[in-house]
């Protein structure tokens, strides 16, 4: 049984994780910190867990932390807070899975110029492993420190990730468009996020400028062993979660769907979670699970690789629970089926 | 041509009046107020209003708005403000039709109770006449400020009328449950309109303290000559606009459906906007339009009546400009098919 | 290890039953029946399946289930078509947990009038439990047939059994005003579920016709110790599950809220999967969950309940699974949390 | 006062333009015609147009609209039925704009290799002018049949045709990328448009092989005077109305987004329903117009034009009227503000 903490229990992938986390059984979550004023009940920050846990939130301290046994802790703190607060417990020895977007790019350049200020634990980032189980597997296993890969990336990565390993495409110009549910805009009301606002309706935002970008291409390059680049387009859906992306991507020769099918279901062979399949995926068909669809087509001279996933289990929560089951040798599934 | 001006054009209310008004040919807006830093255009609020008006914001001004030419105001502004902000433009002359709930309710010490604050213009609170064209068609045509009615009470108070008019039903513990969209709660992002917290899911707010209650029951106690006592529920629906009630009272004596249906259509036999049918309605059936449907069911030994509307035009905007239509001698229904 | 069939897998109810059986410890699903043409596997019927479970749907045939080891049937078939199947099943011995209105009604004529044909099995109807486990969990624990309540009863009932048990109420003109989700209407497509009809509206059905009227009157009456007469009004609101139903009630004598709430809780101590809260419930918040959450308001002399649950897990899946621990000895919330 | 018929009544395509001809000041309906059973009423048919029309569908017949005076026919029929049904009306002489696809490819051939049966109406075929008012607006304003654009090609059409004109970007390989609600799906219940299957979810549809692909290339490749190819995806989303398009494209030469707003807002400077704007756009804004909203930006070395409108107005019946205006001298924003 292993004791963890939720660093940040305010947002939605807190509360997803706690419903994940439930069902562990090797888990028990001993603490919940929040900067809410109060120490509220985790049930009167959200409703939903009326019932089903019954804890209060406290002050992040992280001496504490320690002393009840917290062995491993889930960051759910906003980027920038995160890389703040996790030094304390990861000097005292505590694993953190780290759920904001602080520890994700390995250059503190990159993250400077994405994510307008510098970066302020070199010492620990150097450390930290891109929690993306299906390409890093091996090295999460021995880490203290797991930088839980963003929601957008995943389908973006995993979906190009056997195209770019086997050097079958240009590097150069792949186009991911991806579809959000709301959900992934965080629980701070926000004009953008009013209900009336962004029902029935389709938007773009951050078209180019979307900070996940360097974070796909940052694992996309692990796999190439040199630079690739792409044009990355969020959308906004109307509605709770699910995240469905669309890759255009150009082969240096011809492949037929069924040789593609086939690259991908070896190449996945041994990722439970990515299901590869012929048909068309759709995000509900995922909708609270950590499975991430993939299909391909091949239209002209382009492939197209379609990818789904729910952004709050598969995209954060869910993932963040993967990790853990490797962090400690668990069935990676544990929980999550 | 008649000149008007909009008092507050930042919110949902607002926009919906002036898509209305650019139809009409007998209208033109001469300026547009909000508090709104800078001098905002339309189009910059509005994004919808984009190449369909090109006005910029202004500061409330009534020596200006009076000097260029308005004769007469539509408030949008919040309630409580609209109570500060008229009595400028009344003393000048100009006519109102406010949107507010400012001049709603007839006895101050019912504002006071279900507003939390005293009112503050007893003098303009003794001329109002509130405007609900089918009840109050005459004296609105006369008056010099008009209380546009709320978007709850009117298929409420619609939906009553026939049977309170003909002493038909008790008028003690009659149940009118609600059920609106979103827009409802105006354009200010809050947790309860977020996205992924009301999206998805219904939930019941304010019940038997909502501030429409007293409106409702002044009406109806118009239209009965006696005090009328409503016990109402509104709940939050998933959609963007529309207002569905159900309405359940008790029979004096026994009905069929058909002499309802009959009395109901005698009873608007005048009124364009109020369809009366044997169908059951929806409320997609009245998006975007000033009808306001109804139709009756008898159960067992109770009298239901089921009604709906759209609540920004039939339920604020639309009724609006009915009622300008009636202060200015036009066609009820210009600009409103 | 209990080796059990699904009957009828094509719907909700059978995909949402799966995924919970999937958790179960105890339970191997060894038969997936169908009267889909060809044999199609679970995942091409419900692509949510896919990497889930292996099984292909098979024809209806008793002895073969019974051969192959299945000790216990859930019955997800229209109703009709139920009280023609499960005998074969009933008289080889096997349980039956039946998720068809067909074995709910004790009264057979009561059946023919509401669902406008003859009971075609009243050997098996007299012996058959009404699965409401909170009011009938000891017998229960005894049956071979279990009648699976509906997805509306399960709040009205539950949230009217308090103030029925202790003759608190009039019991004649009591209003239940439910609102729920489209999946309650099932897989068959149709036009009032077409999304482009359904989406953005509101609107009631089946208005003091609905057929789950006699249902909510039978166990209220059992509570009761005599007739109960209810009116009933469903909604149809555009998302995908969750039911939310007001109830107003007439009480005998006054009663404050913090009194009712005692009562409820008190009444429901026992029982896991209610959640009496001072809080107003919203369905978002039992949103795939066995949870029935209840609140209290007292409005004017009225009493307002208000209730919400999921309609395909606690309004049919859920719940059929608790009734199976209860059938089986295991605690009541295995797979439901 | 110019006399019209709409043929094909009862689709979401006819009565949005019954809800717009209702507004124009030239134009009276005198016959709406449907293979519906019975002679039902519009009112019947889409209950939105109680208290608006009163006319009862009929059987097609060309003697007698013409007998009626029928001067000009709205085509709301489905492909295939319309190229059998308008050659009665077009060789009596009345003028014909058909919303269907059957008179929009030029070429018979790709005709028959897109929807899978040979054109039958080649004589009339050769006449059709394809009704995109923005860029055939002259042809159109002669025609006696216009072929009324399809709903995903105008939004791809003109958001490249700004590019195309000027030689700016490689005419093979331009992606377009759709996200469409579901009414474009028409109003047959189908499995796919029921609504606990196409809420929350997104996915895409006819990857590659969407028929109004052959649509775009031909407009475009009028534009370019050479063959263009484009890679279309359509996604439906989970919402009743609107189309947006991200459409990809490899420039020739380097553009500053400057740039190309200033080229798209000169190509449009005298197209009042095409709204250029440096703001993202949202399909609520154009939600129910006729308007088309565009912008553009460059990311990397692509440029990036995101476009929307409404399906049905601008996308179908908005724009049928627009051609409509044309063709009889109105001034062509007539009944569509």
């Amino acid at each position: 049984m292993t004791k963890v903490a939720i660093l940040g229990g305010s947002g939605y992938t807190a509360v997803e994780l706690i419903k994940i986390l439930l069902r562990h059984p090797d888990i028990e979550i001993v603490a919940v910190t929040s900067r809410q004023e109060g120490t509220p009940s985790l049930a009167d920050l959200h409703p939903s867990l009326t019932g089903r846990i019954d804890l209060r939130c406290e002050l992040f301290d992280a001496d504490r932390l320690v002393a009840r046994g917290v062995e491993c802790a889930f960051g759910c703190l906003p980027h920038g807070v995160s890389m703040h607060t996790l030094p304390a417990l990861l000097r005292r020895g505590v694993r953190v899975i780290d759920l904001s977007a602080d520890y994700r790019l390995r250059d503190p350049n990159v993250y400077a110029q994405w994510y307008g200020e510098s970066h302020e634990d070199l010492a620990h980032l150097t450390q930290a492993v891109y929690g993306l189980p299906e390409l890093y597997g091996d090295e999460i296993r021995d880490a203290q420190l797991v930088a839980n890969p963003g929601c957008y990336p995943q389908p973006a990565i995993l979906g190009l990730a056997p195209l770019v390993a086997g050097g079958h495409i240009d590097l150069h110009g792949i186009i991911v468009d991806s579809k959000s549910g709301v959900s992934g805009a965080g629980r701070t009301p926000k004009l953008t996020t009013h209900f009336p606002e962004c029902n029935e309706s389709v938007s773009a935002y951050n078209v180019g400028r979307h900070r996940h970008t360097p974070e796909i291409e940052q694992a996309l390059g692990d796999v190439a062993g040199g630079p690739v680049e792409v044009i990355f387009t969020p959308h906004l859906i109307p509605m709770d979660r699910g995240i469905f992306t669309t890759v255009y991507a150009a082969p240096r020769r011809q492949f037929s769907e069924d040789q593609l099918l086939e690259l991908y279901r070896a190449y996945y062979a041994h990722a439970p979670f990515v299901r590869v399949g012929k048909r068309l995926p759709a995000t509900k068909d995922c909708w609270g699970t950590n499975f991430l669809d993939l299909t391909v087509r091949v239209v002209r001279d382009r492939i197209i690789v379609l990818g789904c996933e729910d952004n709050l289990v598969r995209g954060a929560s869910g993932v963040a629970v993967q990790n853990f089951n490797r962090l400690y040798g668990h069935d990676e599934r544990t929980a999550l089926l």
